[in-house]
């Protein structure tokens, strides 16, 4: 066996980790060191074999500044540097080397990241982003809908308002039952309508069968209305089964797709937004994901969660709960993910943030305060509150008009 | 479009999640009740549109009782029993109702679960398990080694003690210094030679090079000793790659594999275990994953989520930080692991706990004492903290031996 001993030669190029630490000021610079160790080598400081992996491997710690912790007591905050090369261009082991052993561990939260255009050129990130989803709702017009001319002229700009979102649900109706909703949503101007991310493949709910006829459905309400409407099935599956419901989606006239991260693998994501024959906007919603956020000593920060690693994983779109809904993110922390969904991150895309989880139609003036333009405000049961479901999507849509910005009058209108 | 309705029809058979609520006895109730219709239809009840969702989709409460929560404080065990058909017969999809949407809820720990039959005959599980894994450790007597008569006879018989683990480490060593490690390690002894599972494919470490050095000196030093340890890969990497890294390792001469499935996805591990063409033991590791754990409050529970999920994703071996070392996990989450890895799960093998995270030598007789013999010790760093490598682990051997049951002798010594 050769045993030649190749000198370690790495670029010197690092990224950065943000840690937040509850810990007494004696304490902080050992736990750094020990968190520099822990990502990378894993291994006692005093045996690493050799200076050059001491020096080139290893994290280093870059500052160390007081801070009040997200959970309110007094702590640190840690920058750590690790070398570009330790995370190999993939996204996995990047995770691993931003969190993986130290989410074991209490009294740490990753509170954001920093990387250099050596790392972020090695991700394409969203397709589409803010602007590419917003040309996604004007129908293309190499391919005419049959809708009357006026209509197709007042629909050949991207809407600038707010885009409107909501859910085909309860799970319990049949592919049937789910058609007949979506095409009443589309009649009503839903700009995205998404399967619930409970619908899958049940029995009594088949996905072959419920995406044909709701991209069919919504196919031909928009026909109607002139519209451009996008139905948005959940891809989430098994992993072999991912990449072909997302070509038979798509094959189906599906205009983009509902993602799990959470449940089925945020690398799979990015290869759904990798996909160059697929080339679909993306949805990402935070089913078991956002777990690692609700502890504010532990897990990840809502704006590297629930944007940044998502932008990362090509994600066009992230779900989240409002504040004030049925769950507890705080208007600040959802801010914080609003923010992230549109910070600069080398040439990535900004992306929609999507409020939701209980919104109700009386929110929306807030909503578009909060959240401005580029947001997508998802609605679901409240939708079903009126007596006609139609006119309270309608309804919906005059509010975000309303709301929005004066001057910006949807061409769809 | 057909807008015939066939009623729904589902088995009635349920499966169980039991949750701990931090709320006070006014609230329970309705808390249970929202977590039904949360995890289900996600729609108000007083909408849902028949009767027969509102009977046979939404979770029921089966019971409510009162509890000590894991954080100390006082609470309720709610018992919330699913349509078996909501799961779809997808390991995503049974995640998704058991705690996809709660996960992002505080004062909610998903603690247990108890599936039926129906349930459980969908997943194949762990494929050796501790029988399988045991067997997997003779030398195959159809592939003799080249190893003495004598010696081939004394390792035809499994070992009976707790076996022996260690990671190849640290980073930054080229495929060269690990493979010249590995032939140490398997000279001393150690069952499982495992890479550390921060190495995936860095441009100073590939995975190709790597994997065929350190297979082949696992295989020359187990010819010298008559022995057959086991080299198992670290194959967590981007989705595309699992399975094709698997099978080149297969093909070099691996003797398992090393995944984490909180990195790359839980699915795909499944996709690994049940594989018959790659037929590899699968030892599962808790980066990122085991972040949903650790806040007592909230999360899934150490047994669940480190053993029982892993078994329905087919991991043989289940990887956690022991009480001690550089994590801090108790003594008593760490035997909920090993209980519910060990415990009846309708015909799914039992796995091996692989209890971790900076271990010493001189814990061996407190390993015995607390895991027994079906477990896997895992040391890393310590092993290297002697004068010579391989005298080290013949030291750790030793210890296993003489602390397990003393009629326990292994046929390999």
């Amino acid at each position: 066996m050769n045993s030649s001993k190749p000198p370690l030669a790495l670029s010197g190029e690092r990224f950065t980790a943000v840690y937040r630490l509850a810990v007494e000021a004696a304490e902080v610079e050992a736990r750094a060191r020990a968190i520099g160790l822990e990502q990378t080598v894993e291994f006692p400081e005093a045996l690493i074999p050799s200076d050059a992996i001491r020096e080139q491997i290893v994290g280093e710690i870059a500052a160390i500044t007081p801070c009040t912790r997200t959970d309110g007591g007094s702590g640190f905050e840690v920058s750590i540097r690790y070398p570009v090369e330790a995370a190999g261009s993939e996204l996995t082991q990047l995770l691993n080397v931003l969190f993986g052993n130290v989410a074991l561990q209490p009294g740490v939260r990753l509170q954001r990241i920093e990387l250099p255009p050596a790392l972020l050129e090695q991700f394409r990130g969203p397709r589409f982003g803010i602007a590419g989803l917003r040309r996604a709702l004007v129908p293309d017009p190499l391919h005419p809908t049959g809708t009357p001319p006026e209509a197709a002229k007042a629909s050949s700009t991207p809407p600038r308002r707010p885009l409107l979102c909501t859910a085909l649900k309860p799970m319990g109706l049949s592919p049937s039952e789910l058609a007949e909703l979506a095409y009443r949503l589309t009649l009503g101007g839903i700009d995205l309508i998404k399967d619930d991310h409970g619908l899958a493949d049940q029995p009594f709910c088949r996905f072959d069968e419920r995406v044909a006829r709701c991209a069919e459905a919504v196919h031909r309400a928009n026909q109607e209305t002139g519209g451009h409407s996008l139905y948005l099935p959940n891809v989430t599956a098994p992993a072999p089964a991912v990449m072909a419901r997302a070509q038979r989606a798509k094959a189906d006239g599906a205009g983009g797709l509902l993602f799990c991260p959470g449940l089925a693998g945020l690398d799979l994501m990015r290869v759904l937004a990798d996909d160059d024959a697929l080339a679909l906007p993306i949805l990402s919603h935070p089913a078991l994901f956002g777990g690692l956020a609700i502890n504010p000593g532990t897990g990840i920060a809502h704006g590297l969660l629930f944007a940044t690693l998502l932008r990362l994983a090509g994600a066009d779109a992230t779900i989240f709960p409002h504040s004030g809904g049925r769950f507890t993110f705080t208007a600040s922390e959802c801010q914080e993910i609003a923010d992230a969904a549109q910070a600069s991150l080398g040439t990535l895309q900004p992306i929609w943030p999507v409020p939701a989880g209980g919104m109700r139609l009386e929110r929306v003036p807030e909503l578009v305060d909060s959240y401005g333009s580029d947001s997508i405000f998802l609605i679901g049961g409240d939708l079903h509150a009126g007596p006609d479901l139609v006119e309270r999507c309608q309804a919906f849509r005059a509010l975000v008009e309303r709301s929005a910005d004066g001057s910006v009058i949807d061409g769809h209108q």
